[in-house]
Protein backbone atom coordinates (compact mmCIF):
# COMPACT_ATOMS: atom_id res chain seq x y z
CA UNK A 1 0.00 0.00 0.00
CA UNK A 2 1.14 3.60 -0.65
CA UNK A 3 0.82 6.41 2.11
CA UNK A 4 -0.63 9.79 1.10
CA UNK A 5 0.37 12.77 2.71
CA UNK A 6 -1.62 15.52 2.39
CA UNK A 7 -0.02 18.90 3.41
CA UNK A 8 1.05 22.36 2.71
CA UNK A 9 3.93 22.16 -0.34
CA UNK A 10 6.29 24.99 0.52
CA UNK A 11 6.72 24.35 4.59
CA UNK A 12 8.12 21.64 6.32
CA UNK A 13 5.61 22.52 9.17
CA UNK A 14 3.38 19.81 11.12
CA UNK A 15 4.35 17.31 7.65
CA UNK A 16 7.84 17.35 8.60
CA UNK A 17 7.37 15.50 11.58
CA UNK A 18 5.28 12.50 9.31
CA UNK A 19 7.65 12.79 6.41
CA UNK A 20 10.51 12.04 8.54
CA UNK A 21 8.75 9.20 9.93
CA UNK A 22 7.86 7.82 6.41
CA UNK A 23 11.58 8.32 5.04
CA UNK A 24 12.93 6.41 8.08
CA UNK A 25 10.37 3.85 7.65
CA UNK A 26 11.32 3.55 3.82
CA UNK A 27 8.08 3.53 3.14
CA UNK A 28 6.32 4.02 -0.03
CA UNK A 29 4.46 7.28 -0.25
CA UNK A 30 3.16 10.16 -2.00
CA UNK A 31 3.41 13.86 -0.97
CA UNK A 32 0.42 14.56 -2.99
CA UNK A 33 -0.03 18.48 -2.93
CA UNK A 34 3.15 18.70 -4.18
CA UNK A 35 3.05 16.34 -7.22
CA UNK A 36 -1.00 17.05 -7.82
CA UNK A 37 -1.84 20.32 -6.80
CA UNK A 38 -3.90 21.33 -3.40
CA UNK A 39 -7.72 20.23 -4.30
CA UNK A 40 -7.43 16.92 -3.08
CA UNK A 41 -6.50 18.08 0.70
CA UNK A 42 -9.31 20.95 0.24
CA UNK A 43 -11.61 17.97 -0.74
CA UNK A 44 -10.75 16.22 2.56
CA UNK A 45 -11.29 18.93 4.52
CA UNK A 46 -14.35 20.40 2.77
CA UNK A 47 -15.29 16.45 4.08
CA UNK A 48 -16.83 15.64 1.00
CA UNK A 49 -14.40 12.29 0.69
CA UNK A 50 -14.44 11.23 3.98
CA UNK A 51 -17.00 10.48 7.05
CA UNK A 52 -14.00 11.25 9.14
CA UNK A 53 -12.97 14.87 7.79
CA UNK A 54 -9.81 16.74 9.10
CA UNK A 55 -9.82 20.40 10.61
CA UNK A 56 -6.57 20.96 9.57
CA UNK A 57 -3.55 19.17 7.42
CA UNK A 58 -1.40 16.79 7.84
CA UNK A 59 -3.52 13.95 6.70
CA UNK A 60 -2.60 10.74 5.79
CA UNK A 61 -4.17 8.27 4.12
CA UNK A 62 -3.99 4.69 4.05
CA UNK A 63 -5.91 2.79 2.25
CA UNK A 64 -9.64 3.98 2.98
CA UNK A 65 -8.59 5.66 6.07
CA UNK A 66 -7.90 9.08 6.55
CA UNK A 67 -6.00 10.39 9.43
CA UNK A 68 -5.42 13.67 10.48
CA UNK A 69 -3.50 15.29 13.78
CA UNK A 70 0.47 15.06 13.64
CA UNK A 71 0.54 13.23 16.73
CA UNK A 72 -2.21 10.56 15.89
CA UNK A 73 -0.51 9.51 12.72
CA UNK A 74 2.42 9.18 14.30
CA UNK A 75 0.63 6.58 16.46
CA UNK A 76 -0.76 4.71 13.80
CA UNK A 77 2.70 4.39 11.76
CA UNK A 78 4.98 3.62 14.77
CA UNK A 79 2.79 0.55 15.28
CA UNK A 80 2.62 -0.34 11.92
CA UNK A 81 6.91 0.28 11.07
CA UNK A 82 7.83 -0.24 14.60
CA UNK A 83 8.69 3.11 15.25
CA UNK A 84 7.29 2.67 18.54
CA UNK A 85 7.22 0.01 21.23
CA UNK A 86 4.30 -2.52 20.89
CA UNK A 87 3.50 -3.27 24.41
CA UNK A 88 0.90 -0.20 25.50
CA UNK A 89 3.20 1.32 28.06
CA UNK A 90 5.50 2.06 25.59
CA UNK A 91 3.39 3.00 22.94
CA UNK A 92 1.70 5.30 25.74
CA UNK A 93 4.67 6.98 26.58
CA UNK A 94 6.19 7.28 23.70
CA UNK A 95 2.83 9.36 22.08
CA UNK A 96 2.48 11.40 25.78
CA UNK A 97 6.38 12.66 24.74
CA UNK A 98 5.15 13.30 21.53
CA UNK A 99 2.27 15.24 22.45
CA UNK A 100 4.81 17.56 25.04
CA UNK A 101 6.37 18.29 21.59
CA UNK A 102 3.48 19.17 19.77
CA UNK A 103 2.28 21.81 22.60
CA UNK A 104 5.64 23.57 22.09
CA UNK A 105 5.56 23.59 18.52
CA UNK A 106 2.44 25.91 19.29
CA UNK A 107 4.49 27.80 21.68
CA UNK A 108 7.20 28.25 19.28
CA UNK A 109 5.17 29.33 16.33
CA UNK A 110 3.30 31.81 18.72
CA UNK A 111 6.30 33.65 19.54
CA UNK A 112 6.07 35.06 15.30
CA UNK A 113 2.31 35.23 15.72
CA UNK A 114 0.81 36.19 18.82
CA UNK A 115 -1.85 37.94 17.99
CA UNK A 116 -3.84 35.78 15.23
CA UNK A 117 -2.30 33.36 12.33
CA UNK A 118 -4.64 35.73 9.89
CA UNK A 119 -2.43 38.83 10.29
CA UNK A 120 1.15 39.14 8.84
CA UNK A 121 4.14 38.73 10.94
CA UNK A 122 4.61 43.12 10.13
CA UNK A 123 1.36 43.63 12.22
CA UNK A 124 2.56 42.02 15.53
CA UNK A 125 5.99 42.66 15.85
CA UNK A 126 6.20 44.52 18.78
CA UNK A 127 3.96 41.81 20.49
CA UNK A 128 6.35 39.09 18.77
CA UNK A 129 9.07 40.63 20.59
CA UNK A 130 7.86 40.61 24.00
CA UNK A 131 6.87 36.89 23.75
CA UNK A 132 10.08 35.93 22.41
CA UNK A 133 11.16 37.84 25.53
CA UNK A 134 9.14 35.68 27.79
CA UNK A 135 9.67 32.70 24.95
CA UNK A 136 13.76 32.31 25.02
CA UNK A 137 14.78 33.06 28.33
CA UNK A 138 11.76 30.79 30.04
CA UNK A 139 9.80 28.03 27.97
CA UNK A 140 13.12 27.58 25.44
CA UNK A 141 15.08 26.54 28.21
CA UNK A 142 12.17 24.89 29.95
CA UNK A 143 11.48 22.62 27.27
CA UNK A 144 15.24 21.54 27.22
CA UNK A 145 15.75 20.65 30.66
CA UNK A 146 12.59 18.65 30.29
CA UNK A 147 13.78 16.63 27.14
CA UNK A 148 17.37 16.56 28.44
CA UNK A 149 15.90 14.98 31.98
CA UNK A 150 14.16 12.21 30.12
CA UNK A 151 16.97 11.01 28.71
CA UNK A 152 18.64 11.06 31.43
CA UNK A 153 16.48 9.11 33.21
CA UNK A 154 15.82 6.30 30.28
CA UNK A 155 16.42 3.12 32.31
CA UNK A 156 17.68 1.64 29.13
CA UNK A 157 20.18 4.44 28.67
CA UNK A 158 20.47 8.29 27.28
CA UNK A 159 20.45 7.08 23.39
CA UNK A 160 16.85 7.40 22.89
CA UNK A 161 13.96 8.84 24.39
CA UNK A 162 12.19 5.63 25.01
CA UNK A 163 14.09 2.81 26.02
CA UNK A 164 16.90 1.79 23.74
CA UNK A 165 15.38 1.81 20.15
CA UNK A 166 14.24 5.02 17.20
CA UNK A 167 11.00 5.88 18.16
CA UNK A 168 8.97 8.32 16.20
CA UNK A 169 9.39 10.90 19.01
CA UNK A 170 13.29 11.01 18.50
CA UNK A 171 12.59 11.51 14.87
CA UNK A 172 10.43 14.80 15.99
CA UNK A 173 12.89 15.46 18.40
CA UNK A 174 15.35 15.99 15.64
CA UNK A 175 13.19 17.90 13.58
CA UNK A 176 12.57 20.32 16.79
CA UNK A 177 16.48 21.09 17.52
CA UNK A 178 16.66 21.17 13.58
CA UNK A 179 13.77 24.19 13.90
CA UNK A 180 15.02 25.91 16.93
CA UNK A 181 18.79 25.78 15.37
CA UNK A 182 17.15 27.63 12.18
CA UNK A 183 15.09 30.42 14.68
CA UNK A 184 17.13 31.26 17.50
CA UNK A 185 20.91 30.29 16.09
CA UNK A 186 22.43 32.59 19.14
CA UNK A 187 19.85 31.05 21.78
CA UNK A 188 20.45 27.57 21.05
CA UNK A 189 24.27 28.03 20.74
CA UNK A 190 24.24 29.75 23.83
CA UNK A 191 21.89 26.97 25.62
CA UNK A 192 23.24 23.97 24.14
CA UNK A 193 26.36 22.96 26.26
CA UNK A 194 23.91 22.17 28.94
CA UNK A 195 22.07 19.69 26.73
CA UNK A 196 24.77 16.98 26.09
CA UNK A 197 21.79 14.12 25.76
CA UNK A 198 19.78 15.99 23.24
CA UNK A 199 22.64 16.86 21.01
CA UNK A 200 23.93 13.83 20.86
CA UNK A 201 20.44 12.34 19.95
CA UNK A 202 19.70 14.97 17.42
CA UNK A 203 23.03 14.07 15.91
CA UNK A 204 22.69 10.15 15.90
CA UNK A 205 19.40 10.65 13.61
CA UNK A 206 20.91 13.16 11.30
CA UNK A 207 23.45 10.21 10.60
CA UNK A 208 20.88 7.74 10.17
CA UNK A 209 21.46 6.96 6.49
CA UNK A 210 18.15 7.33 5.44
CA UNK A 211 17.32 10.76 7.47
CA UNK A 212 20.95 11.72 6.00
CA UNK A 213 19.64 10.69 2.38
CA UNK A 214 16.50 12.37 2.60
CA UNK A 215 18.20 15.94 4.47
CA UNK A 216 20.36 16.05 1.55
CA UNK A 217 17.72 15.97 -1.00
CA UNK A 218 15.50 18.41 -3.07
CA UNK A 219 12.84 16.62 -1.08
CA UNK A 220 13.52 18.50 2.41
CA UNK A 221 11.77 21.79 1.80
CA UNK A 222 14.29 24.26 3.10
CA UNK A 223 13.19 26.07 6.29
CA UNK A 224 11.56 29.63 5.43
CA UNK A 225 9.68 32.26 7.02
CA UNK A 226 6.23 30.88 6.10
CA UNK A 227 6.70 27.92 8.33
CA UNK A 228 6.27 27.43 12.04
CA UNK A 229 10.29 27.73 12.81
CA UNK A 230 11.11 31.65 11.12
CA UNK A 231 14.26 33.56 10.98
CA UNK A 232 13.74 36.63 12.23
CA UNK A 233 16.74 38.11 14.31
CA UNK A 234 15.25 40.28 16.27
CA UNK A 235 13.57 37.47 18.11
CA UNK A 236 16.64 35.33 18.73
CA UNK A 237 17.35 37.05 21.77
CA UNK B 1 -7.99 -0.22 41.50
CA UNK B 2 -8.81 3.48 42.30
CA UNK B 3 -7.04 5.87 40.28
CA UNK B 4 -5.51 9.09 41.15
CA UNK B 5 -6.00 12.15 39.69
CA UNK B 6 -3.27 14.96 40.12
CA UNK B 7 -3.81 18.59 39.16
CA UNK B 8 -3.74 22.12 39.88
CA UNK B 9 -6.80 22.55 43.15
CA UNK B 10 -8.88 25.26 41.97
CA UNK B 11 -8.86 25.62 38.38
CA UNK B 12 -11.33 23.00 36.41
CA UNK B 13 -8.70 23.70 33.43
CA UNK B 14 -7.35 20.41 31.20
CA UNK B 15 -8.03 18.37 34.58
CA UNK B 16 -11.70 19.03 34.02
CA UNK B 17 -11.76 16.44 31.08
CA UNK B 18 -10.46 13.90 32.93
CA UNK B 19 -12.86 14.38 35.86
CA UNK B 20 -15.70 14.66 33.60
CA UNK B 21 -14.48 10.84 32.04
CA UNK B 22 -13.87 9.44 35.46
CA UNK B 23 -17.27 10.55 36.54
CA UNK B 24 -19.39 9.34 33.76
CA UNK B 25 -17.31 6.31 33.96
CA UNK B 26 -18.18 6.00 37.90
CA UNK B 27 -14.23 5.41 38.49
CA UNK B 28 -13.07 5.22 41.83
CA UNK B 29 -10.60 7.98 42.17
CA UNK B 30 -8.61 10.63 44.38
CA UNK B 31 -8.41 14.29 43.68
CA UNK B 32 -4.69 14.06 44.73
CA UNK B 33 -3.97 17.57 45.80
CA UNK B 34 -7.12 18.73 46.59
CA UNK B 35 -6.89 16.12 49.32
CA UNK B 36 -3.41 15.79 50.20
CA UNK B 37 -1.86 18.93 49.08
CA UNK B 38 0.48 19.66 46.06
CA UNK B 39 3.38 17.75 47.15
CA UNK B 40 2.65 14.22 45.40
CA UNK B 41 2.20 16.39 42.00
CA UNK B 42 5.54 18.28 42.55
CA UNK B 43 7.15 15.23 42.67
CA UNK B 44 5.97 13.13 39.58
CA UNK B 45 6.90 16.72 37.74
CA UNK B 46 10.14 16.49 38.96
CA UNK B 47 10.27 12.82 38.00
CA UNK B 48 11.64 11.74 41.56
CA UNK B 49 9.18 8.65 41.55
CA UNK B 50 8.82 7.44 37.91
CA UNK B 51 10.93 6.81 34.65
CA UNK B 52 8.51 8.69 32.71
CA UNK B 53 8.29 12.31 34.05
CA UNK B 54 5.51 14.55 33.17
CA UNK B 55 5.68 17.41 31.56
CA UNK B 56 3.02 19.08 33.69
CA UNK B 57 -0.04 17.65 35.08
CA UNK B 58 -3.15 16.63 34.36
CA UNK B 59 -1.74 13.37 35.51
CA UNK B 60 -3.25 10.25 36.05
CA UNK B 61 -1.95 7.32 37.87
CA UNK B 62 -3.22 3.71 37.50
CA UNK B 63 -1.67 1.69 39.78
CA UNK B 64 1.94 1.76 38.78
CA UNK B 65 1.61 3.90 35.71
CA UNK B 66 2.20 7.37 35.12
CA UNK B 67 0.13 9.09 32.39
CA UNK B 68 0.39 12.86 31.33
CA UNK B 69 -1.20 14.86 28.83
CA UNK B 70 -4.95 14.98 28.38
CA UNK B 71 -5.63 13.45 25.03
CA UNK B 72 -3.39 10.17 26.13
CA UNK B 73 -4.91 9.84 29.59
CA UNK B 74 -8.38 9.97 28.06
CA UNK B 75 -7.59 7.38 25.34
CA UNK B 76 -6.31 5.14 28.19
CA UNK B 77 -9.52 6.27 29.89
CA UNK B 78 -11.67 5.46 26.64
CA UNK B 79 -10.46 1.76 26.61
CA UNK B 80 -11.27 0.84 29.97
CA UNK B 81 -14.14 2.28 30.85
CA UNK B 82 -16.30 1.73 27.61
CA UNK B 83 -16.08 5.93 26.60
CA UNK B 84 -14.26 5.16 23.22
CA UNK B 85 -15.07 2.39 20.05
CA UNK B 86 -12.78 -0.70 20.82
CA UNK B 87 -11.99 -0.84 16.80
CA UNK B 88 -8.69 0.95 15.95
CA UNK B 89 -10.63 3.21 13.54
CA UNK B 90 -13.10 4.39 15.75
CA UNK B 91 -10.31 4.76 18.86
CA UNK B 92 -8.43 7.04 16.39
CA UNK B 93 -10.79 8.92 15.13
CA UNK B 94 -12.46 9.80 18.76
CA UNK B 95 -8.65 10.73 19.33
CA UNK B 96 -8.20 13.08 16.54
CA UNK B 97 -11.54 14.99 17.57
CA UNK B 98 -10.07 15.09 21.18
CA UNK B 99 -6.83 16.23 20.16
CA UNK B 100 -8.48 18.66 17.35
CA UNK B 101 -10.22 19.72 20.50
CA UNK B 102 -7.03 19.99 23.20
CA UNK B 103 -5.60 22.54 20.12
CA UNK B 104 -8.72 24.83 20.37
CA UNK B 105 -8.42 25.21 24.10
CA UNK B 106 -4.91 26.25 23.45
CA UNK B 107 -5.84 28.80 21.19
CA UNK B 108 -9.03 29.94 23.48
CA UNK B 109 -6.49 30.29 26.51
CA UNK B 110 -4.17 32.54 24.67
CA UNK B 111 -6.80 34.80 23.78
CA UNK B 112 -6.17 36.66 27.62
CA UNK B 113 -2.33 35.07 27.55
CA UNK B 114 -1.39 36.46 24.04
CA UNK B 115 1.88 36.95 25.20
CA UNK B 116 3.02 34.70 28.11
CA UNK B 117 2.01 32.63 30.87
CA UNK B 118 4.18 34.45 33.32
CA UNK B 119 2.93 37.23 32.78
CA UNK B 120 -0.38 38.62 34.15
CA UNK B 121 -3.51 39.38 32.14
CA UNK B 122 -3.29 43.13 33.14
CA UNK B 123 0.45 43.56 31.69
CA UNK B 124 -1.22 41.72 28.32
CA UNK B 125 -4.85 43.49 28.21
CA UNK B 126 -4.78 45.51 25.09
CA UNK B 127 -2.53 42.66 23.26
CA UNK B 128 -5.62 40.08 24.73
CA UNK B 129 -8.04 42.68 22.62
CA UNK B 130 -6.83 42.33 19.75
CA UNK B 131 -6.03 38.42 19.94
CA UNK B 132 -10.12 38.77 20.58
CA UNK B 133 -10.54 40.45 17.83
CA UNK B 134 -9.51 38.08 15.81
CA UNK B 135 -10.84 34.42 18.08
CA UNK B 136 -14.46 35.58 18.29
CA UNK B 137 -15.24 36.25 14.96
CA UNK B 138 -12.82 34.04 12.84
CA UNK B 139 -11.66 30.74 14.84
CA UNK B 140 -14.50 30.45 17.60
CA UNK B 141 -17.06 30.19 14.74
CA UNK B 142 -14.61 27.98 12.56
CA UNK B 143 -14.12 25.64 15.44
CA UNK B 144 -18.15 25.34 15.86
CA UNK B 145 -18.16 25.22 12.35
CA UNK B 146 -16.26 22.14 12.20
CA UNK B 147 -17.78 20.45 15.26
CA UNK B 148 -21.48 20.16 13.75
CA UNK B 149 -20.34 19.52 9.75
CA UNK B 150 -18.95 16.28 12.17
CA UNK B 151 -21.80 15.83 13.63
CA UNK B 152 -23.63 16.38 10.65
CA UNK B 153 -21.45 13.30 8.54
CA UNK B 154 -21.83 11.13 11.36
CA UNK B 155 -23.27 8.18 9.90
CA UNK B 156 -24.68 6.83 12.74
CA UNK B 157 -26.67 10.35 13.33
CA UNK B 158 -25.77 13.32 15.02
CA UNK B 159 -26.72 12.88 18.50
CA UNK B 160 -22.94 12.12 19.08
CA UNK B 161 -19.45 13.03 17.42
CA UNK B 162 -18.63 9.39 17.43
CA UNK B 163 -21.10 6.43 16.00
CA UNK B 164 -24.08 6.03 18.07
CA UNK B 165 -22.42 5.80 21.69
CA UNK B 166 -21.63 8.15 23.90
CA UNK B 167 -17.70 8.64 23.91
CA UNK B 168 -14.76 11.03 25.99
CA UNK B 169 -14.83 13.01 23.05
CA UNK B 170 -18.69 14.36 23.53
CA UNK B 171 -17.95 14.75 27.31
CA UNK B 172 -14.75 17.05 26.07
CA UNK B 173 -17.35 19.13 23.72
CA UNK B 174 -20.01 19.87 26.84
CA UNK B 175 -16.92 21.14 28.80
CA UNK B 176 -15.33 23.33 25.69
CA UNK B 177 -19.25 24.77 25.54
CA UNK B 178 -19.43 25.43 29.16
CA UNK B 179 -16.36 27.02 29.10
CA UNK B 180 -17.04 28.81 25.76
CA UNK B 181 -20.65 29.80 27.05
CA UNK B 182 -18.61 31.41 30.76
CA UNK B 183 -16.03 33.27 28.75
CA UNK B 184 -18.61 34.65 25.75
CA UNK B 185 -21.40 34.34 26.54
CA UNK B 186 -22.29 37.36 24.23
CA UNK B 187 -20.63 35.72 21.23
CA UNK B 188 -21.88 32.44 22.18
CA UNK B 189 -25.78 33.77 22.20
CA UNK B 190 -24.71 35.31 18.98
CA UNK B 191 -23.90 32.11 17.40
CA UNK B 192 -25.37 29.02 19.24
CA UNK B 193 -28.57 28.96 16.90
CA UNK B 194 -26.46 28.19 13.79
CA UNK B 195 -25.01 25.07 15.52
CA UNK B 196 -28.06 22.77 16.39
CA UNK B 197 -26.72 19.62 16.56
CA UNK B 198 -23.67 21.05 18.87
CA UNK B 199 -26.35 22.74 21.42
CA UNK B 200 -27.80 19.00 21.35
CA UNK B 201 -25.00 17.33 22.37
CA UNK B 202 -24.33 19.79 24.65
CA UNK B 203 -28.13 19.37 26.46
CA UNK B 204 -27.53 15.50 25.82
CA UNK B 205 -24.19 15.20 28.11
CA UNK B 206 -25.85 17.92 30.24
CA UNK B 207 -28.55 15.59 31.32
CA UNK B 208 -26.58 12.28 31.69
CA UNK B 209 -27.35 11.12 35.45
CA UNK B 210 -23.81 11.28 36.33
CA UNK B 211 -22.69 14.71 34.90
CA UNK B 212 -25.77 16.10 36.25
CA UNK B 213 -24.95 15.10 39.29
CA UNK B 214 -21.52 15.70 39.81
CA UNK B 215 -22.16 19.53 37.98
CA UNK B 216 -24.26 20.24 40.73
CA UNK B 217 -21.79 18.71 43.15
CA UNK B 218 -19.59 20.75 45.54
CA UNK B 219 -16.84 18.47 43.34
CA UNK B 220 -17.05 20.74 40.26
CA UNK B 221 -14.77 24.07 40.78
CA UNK B 222 -16.74 26.94 39.15
CA UNK B 223 -14.89 28.58 36.28
CA UNK B 224 -12.89 31.60 37.50
CA UNK B 225 -10.48 33.85 36.00
CA UNK B 226 -7.46 32.05 37.00
CA UNK B 227 -8.49 28.72 35.05
CA UNK B 228 -8.44 28.34 30.89
CA UNK B 229 -11.74 30.23 30.11
CA UNK B 230 -11.99 33.33 31.88
CA UNK B 231 -14.50 35.74 31.30
CA UNK B 232 -12.91 39.29 30.91
CA UNK B 233 -16.26 41.50 29.11
CA UNK B 234 -13.85 43.34 27.13
CA UNK B 235 -13.04 40.13 25.17
CA UNK B 236 -16.32 39.25 24.52
CA UNK B 237 -17.01 41.08 21.48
Amino acid sequence: MRYELYYWPSIQGRGEFIRLALEEAAASYTDVVREDGISGMLDLIAGTSTDHPPFAPPILKAGKRVIAQTANILMFLGARHRLAPAGEDGRMWTHQLQLTMDDFLVEAHDVHHPLAKSLYYEEQRKEARRRAGDFVPERLPKFLDYIERVLQQNPSGGNHLVGARLTYADLSLFQHVEGLRYAFPNAMARLEPDYPLLVGLHARVANRPRIRAYAASDQRIPFNEDGIYRHYPELDV
